[in-house]
């Protein structure tokens, strides 16, 4: 796939992922390295909290979101994150759950600090397999221009 | 340590973290699996870059920054996260930085659909061994009322 630049982007384009799946054993080795919390780690604890089973820490569903950003933008030289708002996770990612990320883009400018570069706003949709949203958020990332 | 409830804190409280210390294998090894751009992967290609050397991923900051609220708050069942709010990184992770996070508790109330649970707004600063802010964000967890 061809890399993209800021020129080739339009406010109101939408792009879709491929999908991920996150396995039981890829939930709990994230847990106990970044949030080791009993629904997060041990299945049998959390089969008796209010998710009734166990969930994937938030933090790694935004990781994983960021994975599926990253290969379906593909921007040249990467995208720079300058800061994230409303990020929200309404569903729990549950084992074996498939993610699928769709992400609009919301507004273009160019950077004042950076003329090489420009400033994308984008709003990320985050899907199970079921079609129920496990994540949204917006964001704001310094992209490379063509003509830098 | 002793466990924490909902009952135990107070507006205005702080807690200061431990330290953890991130090194190039991990960087490198996060980005691989969630932000595969070349600022994080490679440290010769990221010499070139604007950043003039390898940094961690954003999100890599932000789940070191889980870990070490979830180690220092300590809170009895965990606290299940709502959403996040002015997610920044002003300045980026590098390797073999330390980081610690400086937790205080902004708002505190009770939750309308959860008897059990109270609602916990927390503002995040997370910094680096230089003294240097890498992440600041605002978040809001469900925590256990010990009278629930």
């Amino acid at each position: 796939m061809s890399e993209r630049y800021f020129e080739d982007l339009k406010v109101g384009d939408r792009f879709k992922s491929d999908s991920y799946r996150v396995s039981e054993e890829q939930i709990i080795s994230f847990a106990r390295e970044f949030d080791p919390q009993p629904f997060h780690l041990d299945r049998v604890i959390a089969d008796k909290t209010i998710f009734g089973g166990l969930i994937a820490s938030g933090w790694h569903t935004a990781a994983i979101t960021m994975r599926l950003f990253v290969k379906t933008l593909n921007f040249a030289e990467g995208a720079i994150g300058l800061g994230v708002d409303e990020l929200r996770w309404p569903n729990a990612v549950k084992p074996n759950d498939s993610l699928q990320v769709e992400v609009e883009i919301v507004d273009l400018r160019e950077s004042r600090s950076k003329p090489t570069h420009g400033v994308v706003r984008l709003r990320y949709v985050t899907m199970n397999h079921r079609g129920e949203i496990v994540q949204t958020m917006f964001a704001s990332a310094l992209v490379p221009r063509r003509t830098g």
